[in-house]
């Protein structure tokens, strides 16, 4: 099968991944001499660093989500297949997908990054991962769903939460958690005794927050202590059999639910040789994006580890990394094809910021360090600009006002019971 | 197990079904000598007469659902267990449910009503209902991965939408696809001819909208012809495999895309005795609700079947009767308490409306008929004044406006990929 719209004889750019690099790339391409297709197991770009407000009820989850094919409405030489794809053979340039065998001129991964268990298959099968939308809608299922059955059988397992992890998702989960024990639980569940209710953080370094300033991570536990979090730093998870949570120390807490946020890792299809991997399970490139030895094949944004001597691990896993990618890819992939020097990759980092819960947030730009209400305000003025679609920041503008004056979380619905035992691969994530 | 609170000797009357009449019942029992317990297999309140609407991705599914506990959040004497009546002992005063036995003094079954194959398990696998929410966003999820499927191969059953059933559902389902095809699939499906993609509206008597004027029935007709549908009225469904449905009149269209808005019948756990069914599955009950032969079992609603001289069929399955049952059974259950005579139900008729299209709906109140831009407000206005708690209003509003100004619908994710073959009746309609 050959690309859509291969009629005319431009080279054929083709993407994996609608995520934050995918969308720049392709837009950058608008216009250009080339023809785009784009393929994603999901018709929809996800907006990340929202999840956590999905899972724990704060916003619909079709309000952080927006259909690929709308973003590139217009844009002649873009299509899109909504598909999986299985393997690479670049020997042929081509790739192997669920809808069939496409070719490609040009190749770019941005595939984006999948939680890592480390191995662990006891974590994979009992803990809740947050990587997707479906699987954050799994987590607030699942953490209804043992609300109400707390109410039928008491049992301490089920009140408990353990968020492992405390990089900017599980800081953001945990508080998030703890406002919804706050403010709803109180009022929804009166038969419960809300000090029933305990919530754990876990993080095997001795801050959370790594990346951020000592300023940030301060200021981040202290608002979690307030907010009645157990924050535990230094301590790292043994094991984990489905109720109880064994930690370093000693420590073992009696919990049904345990929710990941303590690694990732590169995600890709087959055909890449290993030797190009790094730590993370990350795909090694040089400066332009390009992967070694494979002249037309480039990986961006989180699957990608640019190792240079400043960034020896690589890039963050950040959306302005892949967005700054994918803008300078979309350049570099003209040059090449006009036989010019592509340009090295230079990121601007535009700083950090987490939110704890209402009122509470951290910032570091540069050297410009701030916490607290007015940093609350800027996350969610950032987040806010960042989501796609008119139609979705002003649905989450909305909710957000409410739940600001409301102090409620509007969507604990149980849409799709969440089964642990009649979850398959395909209704876990997909 | 006993009943939840019933450490206190009030009556205890347990309301099985969180829908329009069960949410008014217990609503009116507030402050009243009695415990309340109300079952429901959801955790929330599903507002059916927008589930096309989810269907078709013009709103996300949270903005018609509202939580059930937040509804009678403060109701001291009300509680609330996610659970699924499996079967009534009535000889006891019990009901066994998915989370145990519980007693009651009343029983009141506002259960409501589920779609009617008429027996045909052929119907049943292959046609897609639409009575709650998970199976509208299958609906929603089947009709976007068929128009995706069609990019990949030329196929006309994946183009051609059959709605089957032309009442009220059929009708604004059929008008939806429409306005679904002619502003959005043309903008995100720009290599699919929109002339392939053909709406059928299919019922088996002389008219659309049974129940409503000529008046009415005529606009709605012709409204739908404008959009684009074809209408077939006296023609029944034969056959459907999944790829051909045949019609009466050797009518056969090849469709994957069949949806079934045919008809209802009432839903109810076992226990009640097969001789109180009337006709559609529902349960005879005297003027005050009550089950023959049952002096403390009651149904309200789409469930129940109050035959008269004037309702030889009992009451329409609507809302406002369902509404309109449950007040007056409030009033009712504590005349009996108190030994008093109960009043008869009698039906306030507030008439009946619904909605083509765009600026295209019909309404009828008693002997004023009305249709067109004016009728399409009205419709807007009722439904959202009707809707449960005030963030969903609020999003809703958002919604339409944002579809009325960019003719856009924007919620068509496929969240949950719908497979026929690895759907239980668990992951189908819960």
């Amino acid at each position: 099968m050959t690309a859509p719209g291969s009629s005319v004889n431009f080279p054929k750019i083709i993407i994996v991944g609608g995520g934050f690099g995918g969308i720049q790339l392709a837009k950058k391409l608008k216009n250009k001499e080339v023809q785009v297709l784009m393929l994603d197991r999901h018709n929809y770009h996800t907006f990340q660093p929202l999840l956590y407000q999905v899972a724990t009820g704060g916003l619909e989850a079709d309000s952080i989500a927006f259909p690929l094919r709308k973003i590139f409405k217009g844009q002649s030489n873009f299509s899109f297949r909504n598909a999986e794809v299985l393997s690479i053979a670049p020997e042929k340039n081509t790739i192997l997908t669920t809808v069939g065998e496409f070719e490609y001129d040009y190749l770019v991964l941005a595939t984006g990054s999948d939680t890592n268990f480390f191995g662990s298959k006891e974590l994979e099968h009992y803990t809740m991962p947050m990587k997707t939308i479906p699987e954050a809608l799994n987590l607030r299922s699942m953490i209804l769903q043992n609300l109400e059955e707390a109410l039928i059988e008491p049992d301490p397992t089920l009140l408990n939460f353990v968020v492992v992890g405390g990089g900017p998702t599980g800081v953001e989960l945990s508080g998030a958690i703890s406002e919804l024990k706050r403010h709803v639980l109180k009022n929804d569940y009166p038969e419960l005794n809300i000090d029933d209710v305990n919530i754990y953080l876990i993080e095997g370094s001795p801050a959370v927050l790594g990346p951020m300033s000592t300023q940030a991570q301060r200021s981040a536990k202290e608002f979690l202590l307030e907010m009645g979090v157990t924050v535990m730093t230094g301590v790292t998870v043994i094991s984990y059999d489905g109720e109880i949570i064994k930690l370093s120390g000693g420590i073992e807490i009696f919990s049904k639910n345990v929710l990941w946020s303590a690694g990732v890792k590169g995600e890709f299809p087959e055909g890449i040789s290993k030797e190009h991997l790094v730590r993370g399970g990350r795909i090694k490139v040089d400066t332009v994006n390009r992967i070694d030895g494979h002249n037309t094949i480039f990986a961006i944004g989180d699957v990608a580890a640019m190792i240079t001597d400043e960034t020896p691990n690589g890039h963050p896993g950040v959306a302005p990394v892949a967005m700054q990618q994918g803008k300078l890819l979309a350049k570099n992939l003209l040059r090449i094809i006009n036989k010019e020097e592509p340009e090295p990759f230079k990121y601007f980092d535009k700083g950090s910021m987490a939110t704890v819960g209402r009122n509470r947030a951290v910032v570091d730009i540069g050297k410009i360090r701030f916490q607290g209400v007015f940093a609350w305000f800027v996350w969610m003025f950032v987040h806010l600009m960042s989501l796609v679609g008119f139609r979705n920041k002003l649905v989450v503008f909305v909710n957000w006002m409410w739940s600001y004056f409301s102090y409620d979380r509007g969507t604990r619905l149980i849409i799709r019971p969440f089964n642990r035992e009649s979850m398959t691969e395909d209704t876990a994530h997909k």
